[in-house]
């Protein structure tokens, strides 16, 4: 198993539940593989359902073509919730959600699971929009490669709470506590006047006026 | 030259001002390397000074230890700015920007050079803060990694605007535009009573009661 947590063990999660938690809240991934001998390492965005998380991009795409051979692949999720400000720069931290996921990913060569994952990976980054928009025709389909990976060799790490002081820091007239961190949607630009906005995109936005 | 932009071209950017620009704006990377043969990315936050990238980390950290030994890495930021949503599935986009950095980190062997990029790190994070806390021990110094990687073979990808459409959508009544997605930072939480808050915290979070 690569994904046993060596560094602070206590923040190491392995259950499922905890580690779909962090993959669902996320929006994107961090794909790295190996490419004649280098790391790379390529933001993008991923769907989840149950246990097979997906990626996709274009046909030409040389992430795409690489992982489509079936190499090693990290995915890497990550979610920045907060700079944990100690007395000493020494305990400074940050707090957040990050899981780890290798494997190898796999090309969806059937029309019908491809469909099903392009599904997945719409509903995943915002629910509801895959049925108000126009499908994907063939000329489309064809040029959209989609891979899957299991989430099998797994982990999480997370880091919570406040900061963890040195004893003798502990009377230091020195601030200290937790700098929130959060992510939220701002009001939609439409490309277009006088359309109402579609129930996939409100739920993002409760109290918009158009 | 790996960081020449092969996937739509024009969202490529190499020039000094918009890289720095990107990796000032965000708090943390993703480093990824190839351990025993497969990939690994990790999460981590850095620093920069001028042409130099800080990643710090405990001297007993697999990554640091792999890195330290100067194999070849590649560190990754990412933006996410907003969901571009179209007529049709298929051109449904993000907005972001991101920056892909390759080359080889080296340890920070001399103590000078290693505080000053503990600031220089510091400084990234939280401006100021350097200034208010208790700097690190000889025996903090010991504990901790620093690595640097030259800002050198290095390129940006930004997309920005809204959605494009084919043609024969365009007629179709279905709402299309960007959902901005933007990160800020919350009320801060103390770790301590009746304690003012610092410069360094209180630059962001302006309006704050204490």
């Amino acid at each position: 198993m690569k994904n046993k947590i060596k560094r602070v063990p206590k923040r190491g999660h392995y259950d499922v539940k905890t580690i779909n938690g962090i993959l669902d809240s996320a929006m994107h991934c961090h794909v790295g593989f190996v490419y004649e001998g280098y790391p790379v390492v390529i933001p993008t965005a991923f769907g989840r359902k149950e246990n097979t998380i997906y990626i996709h991009g274009s046909t030409a795409s040389r992430m795409m073509k690489s992982l489509a051979d079936g190499i090693e692949v990290c995915l890497t999720v990550t979610k920045l919730n907060g700079i944990v400000l100690a007395k000493s720069a020494f305990h400074h931290s940050m707090n957040y959600e990050s899981v780890v996921i290798f494997g190898k990913a796999k090309k969806i060569e059937s029309g019908h699971e491809k469909l099903e994952a392009l599904k997945a990976f719409s509903d995943h980054l915002i629910p509801g929009r895959w049925e108000e928009v126009r499908l994907p025709n063939e000329k489309e389909m064809k040029a959209t490669m989609v891979l899957k990976l299991e989430v099998d060799d797994s982990s999480a790490k997370i880091r919570t709470g406040g900061p963890v002081e040195d004893k003798a820091d502990e009377q230091l007239p020195i601030w200290s506590g937790v700098l929130p961190i959060q992510t939220h949607y701002e009001q939609p630009v439409p490309a277009e006047k006088n359309r109402s906005l579609p129930p996939s995109v409100s739920q993002f936005y409760s109290g918009l006026k158009t």
